[in-house]
């Protein structure tokens, strides 16, 4: 498997990722345990980084951190499923990146959520998104997960 | 320390639980994951239910599960530190409850949560709130987190 | 991406299965956590098993279980690494498997581990191992990883 | 509950941890997920090190790392489980500490491990442990877990 697909692959602006439900994912209920959808959602938005050439662990004093996230948990998914994660940026603003994810199975979506990214500095101030951060997703683009 | 101890305090209607922020919680940004702030809330959740006499484990084929977060991260908290996380009730509606939660750092709220949870059967239907279930979480109180 | 790609390759009785390193697998002393390695070699063990046809959520009452893992955390993994995990099967003997896995970035080896794994039901008792599936590993083959 | 009773107690230089398992920690199978007890082990040691006055939030460059970990898985925890950790070091040799842990449920241990932990720089470097750390760990004692 070459790296590249491993890190998913991006169309019209709308990366989309294929991962895999291990144990470590699922919880004695017997489905994906809850918050372990944020983790699937944030590996989906490193990735889509990661695609636009952007590395995180290059960044040194910046990061991006999460400020608000509206879940909604629509099916539970289980041990063994295969999932894709869609993810598109819907408006960049000053600090801000302002995020769409699903997660589905099989076309049927079991998780969506809103999500509102920050550009920050170590100390957590919001720092101004670089230029080249910004035109990566200020593209216009029709479909959307 | 008493195993009540372990499992925080009611008051007014607001369960209180303190736990400790360790290596697993945090990233190599230096703070908490994001996702962990789900779990510290449905560890009060539980230990919530655990208080008003309700064992999870001991419910057979009915479960609790999320249907709905809205998460505000405001502050970052750090390795070692002593959060406190506040549960409070809503409301509650056929097979939900409204819940509000907050992570807390020495009164400063570190973050928000509005929280839907849904009573289900195994295969994820919803079911009616048992009548003492609902009793628990029925009575008015005023102080909310 | 095709579904087998991402449950890694077997060649010559060795799985290996590439995985990345996100946010949540590091902590805030800027490595992988260290308990999150066995959940890495979890994962291969069971695209291995996968791949050998033994699909784990269709096992019903069986399911296998770690009963031993002698782990040497040998150097850190960071944010962004591409790691390859090595999976082989040493022996099989009544209820169990013994395997030998490894992580490892660009060739050099972090982490190792002997792994004992127990074919139990539900209630913990182990059960023997089927032959089909004791088949599946005691082919010999030489190299292991 | 006070501060202190949250990171247990020290009796006879062995630490003891009371903690509840939660959803968190479970799987699909019904028990504690494996690797999770690593992570109880770990919040164990962390609490052994603030009761003796060791704060690993202000170590600067230096922190304990895991070396090796032998684990015995010897039963399952479930949901709702209260369980005991308790630790003891066994010996302290140049940049390590070696320790023993189990965890255990009213009496009966579920899972034993023997920890090597090293000093390290943030490089990865061996650093000889300070003479007040030493000290703490050095005092003979009997008991042992």
């Amino acid at each position: 498997m070459t790296e590249a697909m491993l890190s998913g692959t991006v169309e019209n602006g709308v990366h989309r990722l294929m991962l895999r439900v291990y144990w470590e994912d699922t919880d004695a209920g017997g489905f994906v345990y809850h918050a372990n959808y944020l983790k699937f959602c944030e590996r989906a938005r490193s990735d889509f980084l990661r695609l636009m050439g952007v590395r995180q662990s290059a960044m040194g004093n910046r990061l991006f951190v999460v400020r608000r996230m509206v879940c909604d948990f629509l099916r539970p998914a289980r041990l063994d499923d295969l999932l894709a994660v869609q993810t598109c940026c819907q408006a960049t603003a000053g600090a801000r990146l302002e995020l769409r994810q699903r997660v589905s199975l099989k076309g049927e979506v079991l998780f969506a959520a809103a999500v509102t990214v920050a550009f920050v500095d170590r100390a957590g101030h919001p720092r101004r998104l670089p230029a080249e951060i910004r035109a990566l997703f200020d593209s216009p683009f029709e479909s959307a997960p």
